[in-house]
Parts: C-alpha cells; sequence; structure tokens
C-alpha cells in the first residue's frame, strides 16, 4: 500500500473513526484502524464491538488523496493520532515497507510504525439492519442535546443508559430517563409504520460529535430490533441496540399543575448555581419556598452555613416548600433553549416540570427530594 | 465586624492569600483565611506553616473599602472562594452577626458561613528574619522562570526541590536541579556581604503568581538562616528554607566543549516534540546522530517502531552518537529566551550544555542517557 493524502484531512478522519475505538480493548486488533486504499478511495474502520464507523474518503481536491498502491494495513489507533498530529507537513505519505511496517513521512518527519496483522480484524456487516428513516441533521441534534444527558451513568438497569425512540401514529417521542428525572422530546414525525428502541447514549454523542455538523442537511437512520445504523455520505456508524423493555414513563408525568413559577432561564440558572456552593456527596439540595409574595431559595447545611436568594420571578398558586437537586435543575434548565421558562408543581412530593415558553416539544420532569428541614 | 468592598478587589486577594492555604490541613485554623478589618485596612492571613501570606488592602476608590465595625474573623478559605466566585454584585458586605455566624450579603444573593475561632490562629512573625536587599522583580521573574522547572519533584533529598540562591563577590547564583538536569542563572549583582540559601521551588512560583504581576518595581527579599520573606507593597509572603547542604554542583558543568550545534530553538522543541510519541514510563528517549553533514533525531521502540528526523541545523565537531530524555532537553529550551541556541557537548557520556547566543546569563545542563541500542 501506499498513498499520500493532505495531513488535516486524514486527521479529522483519523479523529472521528478513533471515537469507536477503546484503546485498551482486550481484542489487539480493535484497538487499531483499519485502512484500506482501493481504487480512489480510502476506507477508515473503527469499532469496539458494539459501536462501529466506516469512514469513507473519495479523492477529491481538498483532501490531496493519491493512491498509488492499494492495499490494506491495521494501525494502533493512539499511534496513529499522534503521528497525525505531530506530522510536520500539510501533506503526508503512508506506505507499508516491509510486511506490516508501515511509512508515514512529511518534509522531514520519518515514523515507522509496526503495524497490526489487518488479517486479525474482525469483518463488519455495515449492510442496512432494517426499515430505513431520514431525519434533518438539526433535529437528531436537538433530541440528542435535549435528551441524553438524563439518561443514567451506572450500568445497574442497562436500559436507562440509552434514549428511547418510539414511532407511533406519526408521533416521535424520544425520552432519557436515570430515574430521578426525565427528559423528553416528542414532535409529529411524518413516517409510516411503528418503532420502539432504545439507543445508547455514548452512540448518539458519537453521531453527534462526528456526523451532525459535516455540512450534510440530512442523515438516515437505519433500525432493526438489534442494530442502528446511522449513515450521512461517506460515513456509517452503526451500534447494538440496549435489551431491555424501556419503562412506562408517561404515567409519572403529571398532567395538570396547580402551582407555577415563571422565570428567566439564565436568571434561574445562575441562582440555583450561586446556592448551590454547599455540596455533600457531590450533590447540592436546594430548597424553594414559594408563596405569591416571594420565591426563596436556599441551601443549608447545619456545619458550614446557608445561602439564600430572593428570586426575581412571578408564581401562581398556594404556598409551596420543595426541595430538589440544584444540578438536576440546571441541567434541565440548560436543555431548554428559550428565555422564559416555566417551572410547573403539583404538590411539594410530586415530580414538577420545566417547560420552555415557546418550545411545546420538550419536557424536563424531575423528581423533588425529601427533607427534613 | 462589618464592612463592604469591591467584590473583584476582595476575591482577588483572597485568592492570592489562598495559595499558602492547605484545604486539607490537619489544624482545623490553617484552613481559614484570618480577615482583620482594623481603621481604614483590611488584613488578610492565611498560612500553611511552612509558607505565609499577609495582603492588606487601605481603602481607596479602587477597592471602595468602607469599615463600619472594626473586627476579626477566621472564615475557611475554599468556601470564602465560592462565595466571592459566585457573589452577585459589584459590592459585598461583610457582617459578623453572631459569634463566628458570619453574612456575605451582595444584590440577592446572601450567604451565611460558619467562621472559625480566630482565637486558635496561630501567631505568625512576620517581621523581617534577616537582611534585606531588593531586586527587580522582572529579574526575580526570570529567575523563577529559568530554574524552577529543573528542581526535584519528589522529597527524597528536599534540598534540591529548591532553587539555592548564593551571592559572593557581588556575583548571584540561582540553581535548580533534580540530579538528571541543571539550571543555572548567574549575573552581577551590586550588593555587599553574601548569603546562601535554598528557597522551596512552590514558594517562588506563589511569590511569581501573587507578587512579581502586581505593578511593582522592585520586591525586597529578607533573609536568615531559617527563614525568607519577599515583600511589595501590601503585601508578604515568607516560608522557611530547605534545610541541608546544596550540592556543588560547580563541577559538574564542562567547562570546554568539542561539539557544538547550533539550531533555531523553536524548531528543536518541535522537531524532539514530534520525535518523542514514543514513551515508555511517561519518559521518551530521543538518539541524536552528528556529523558534519548531517544531524539525525531518533526515537525508537522495539514493539511500537520508531521516528526519525533529520534536523536542520549547523554542527561542529567529530561524529557524536548521544542519546537523552527529550523532556528534559524540551524544557531547557523552554527556559531559553532567544531566537537561537547552542547545544554543547563534550562526549556521548558526558553531561551537555543548551546557551542562548544572545544570552550569557543561563546555561541548561542535561544529562545523557545509557542506550544500547
Amino acid at each position: 500500500m501506499n498513498f499520500s493524502i493532505s495531513t488535516s484531512v486524514f486527521a479529522t478522519a483519523v479523529g472521528m473513526t478513533d471515537r469507536a475505538i477503546n484503546a485498551s480493548s482486550p481484542q489487539p486488533s480493535l484497538r487499531g484502524i483499519k485502512i484500506q486504499a482501493v481504487n480512489d478511495s480510502l476506507i477508515l474502520t473503527g469499532s469496539n464491538a458494539d459501536i462501529s464507523i466506516m469512514k469513507t474518503l473519495h479523492s477529491d481536491e481538498e483532501n490531496n488523496l493519491t493512491i498509488v498502491e492499494e492495499g490494506t494495513i491495521l494501525i494502533e489507533s493512539k499511534y496513529l493520532l499522534d503521528i497525525v498530529r505531530k506530522m510536520d507537513s500539510s501533506i503526508m505519505t503512508i506506505e507499508v515497507i516491509d510486511g506490516a511496517l508501515t511509512r508515514f513521512s512529511g518534509d522531514r518527519a520519518v515514523f515507522k510504525i509496526n503495524g497490526l496483522n489487518a488479517l486479525d480484524y474482525p469483518t463488519i456487516d455495515f449492510s442496512k439492519p432494517g426499515d430505513t428513516v431520514t431525519m434533518p441533521c438539526s433535529m437528531l441534534k436537538d433530541i440528542i442535546e435535549q435528551t441524553t444527558f438524563a439518561t443514567a451513568l451506572k450500568e445497574t438497569r442497562p436500559v436507562l443508559t440509552g434514549v428511547n425512540f418510539r414511532l407511533d401514529d406519526h408521533i416521535l417521542r424520544c425520552t432519557g430517563t436515570d430515574s430521578y428525572r426525565l427528559a423528553k422530546k416528542t414532535f409529529p414525525f411524518n413516517v409510516d409504520g411503528s418503532f420502539n428502541v432504545t439507543i445508547p447514549s455514548r452512540t448518539l454523542n458519537d453521531v453527534k460529535a462526528t456526523m451532525l455538523d459535516q455540512g450534510e442537511e440530512v442523515i438516515e437512520i437505519s433500525l432493526s430490533d438489534k442494530k442502528a445504523q446511522f449513515n450521512i455520505e461517506d460515513m456509517v456508524l452503526q451500534t447494538r441496540l440496549l435489551d431491555g423493555t424501556f419503562p412506562d414513563v408517561d404515567r409519572l408525568i403529571p398532567s395538570s399543575f396547580d402551582y407555577v413559577l415563571s422565570i428567566n432561564r439564565n436568571e434561574l440558572i445562575r441562582s440555583i448555581d450561586r446556592t448551590t456552593f454547599i455540596r455533600s456527596d457531590n450533590m447540592s439540595i436546594n430548597r424553594l419556598q414559594c408563596s405569591e409574595n416571594e420565591v426563596i431559595l436556599t441551601s443549608k447545611s447545619q456545619e458550614i452555613g446557608e445561602s439564600r436568594e430572593n428570586l426575581d420571578c412571578t408564581f401562581n398558586g398556594n404556598d409551596l416548600d420543595i426541595s430538589f437537586s440544584g444540578n438536576y435543575v440546571i441541567d434541565a434548565a440548560r436543555a431548554l433553549r428559550g428565555e422564559n421558562i416555566t417551572v410547573n408543581f403539583s404538590g411539594d412530593m410530586r415530580p414538577f416540570v420545566l417547560k420552555d415558553e415557546d418550545d411545546e416539544s420538550v419536557i424536563q420532569l424531575v423528581l423533588p427530594l425529601r427533607t427534613y428541614n
């Protein structure tokens, strides 16, 4: 194999492919990126068995790809990343010189790396697993930004580490929850049929980082009951789906609210941030005491002291005294977009809901905390 | 106690004083910053027993300090830092409301913190420990930037964790070494007398961060055989000195060189950085093969591969083949300032010296490594 390519284009492609790679994979070949030079194209493949990425570069004026000799190599991704970062020229040449020994050369810099055995690399099936829907990239980006943060980090209930996508009657519902809070985006989606799949949050963030800002308008999503595959021009990313039944969360969401607080979104974030300097176990507990005259946000610790702030907002309803995790409310408010939001309560021990005043599609639900003030 | 002050001025003063504080000090009172309001001044004191800082703010138009009632409080530094960072107003008010309970208030935000018992705070002697010399702040800054990086991090030989300052015959010699490399700055210093003290690198970096960019021209340094004290307008920082005899390093520095490599300083740094992507134990080993025709820099690992680069430089001397830690040479080159430097060798197993072509005051010495290529 022997080809030359724009160093920056190659570096970007390697960086994208590397997102699928686990550098300490027990299977050495999966620590590598497979690079194939075929005809006038370069195909980069990376995988960690759960997620696989295939990135294709066709020779053009921007990437300056010139293939002198076809072939396939497998290079450990961490060295490849280091080499493309350190290369001293705008065009680099990559050549297999002896077996798996591969030379990367620039102006003065020359790197020789012992490649891995490309024959050990698993065969990855990149065929479309099932029905395909298309979606604007901007729509998928919104879904990811507004739901993944609420999914669980711990693997105790694996299905909660992903976002559930459910299509029924031309309505798409995207839900993430860690069982203490819930983010849900619901909107009309003009596709026939139905599906109900849970895609790992990590994959969705990989999709966002590598596929949604590439200048493409739309992304294709193909789904089976085992696999989801995302496709844009020149790039495929696929993942296994999460097993298990996603909990029926709709019944958790209160349908009517007796207390409504209206506030500037940034003001709420800043106020909670100010009053949450007291942390125990890295979690901050805030208390909100609302009446029609004033709304007071406090945080308290017997040992350290307390913080207190009079919120600039309007409140409708009877007196309410409720406690919650400040971080969860900040996350929820950040995931909304508008200038003004409402926080809707139906009781001091009932989940409450943050909504954007100008965008009905998203709700952010947070469970209150029981405290003994 | 009751006073108000510019939040940003107070935040800066707290940040500076905090540098002396060990947040997990076994002595609780030393986790605090002592704040005294006396006459029209505020005095902040922080200490970790080794290093002590006293910062004074006199009422002026910039700091807007207004003292309503004199007094002394002791507040845990980490909470104080959080409060000044989160305060929502440009002027804040600090008031003792009940015993040690202290209220910090801004526009809407109010913080109440349980202070520590100020009577528990140790008495710190800030009198000048001995003779005083003055030095331009810029000179001390150069010394610190060009020597501290070469001192030891490990405490196995405590005296090597500091920079040795030795005055003799109107020559000041400042030396840092971790026994694998050495940085030395020597220059005429028009002060009578002599001293030989070793000041902890950590202290010197604290002095640099808090005292040398405050708009003062000169800094006072007072020395005894136990203590060094640094003084600028409104601020005092003092430290214990390191015990033990600083090694006689002058005999390590070769007096003549048989091989001289002249190179652009940034080019050397970039070339080593490129070739040192192969690391074992977080240390990179580089090999330099010099002849009058070409100078080749390589780095090699049996398992991974190698990198190789033809240096753009001039070399005078017989052929030379020498290995060294790339990081040490990068550190040394960074501590020089000029565009072009020389690397001076006297043999493949002798220490070599980096010098600025335009600045005789600094030498950077690095020991070679023995390898089995």
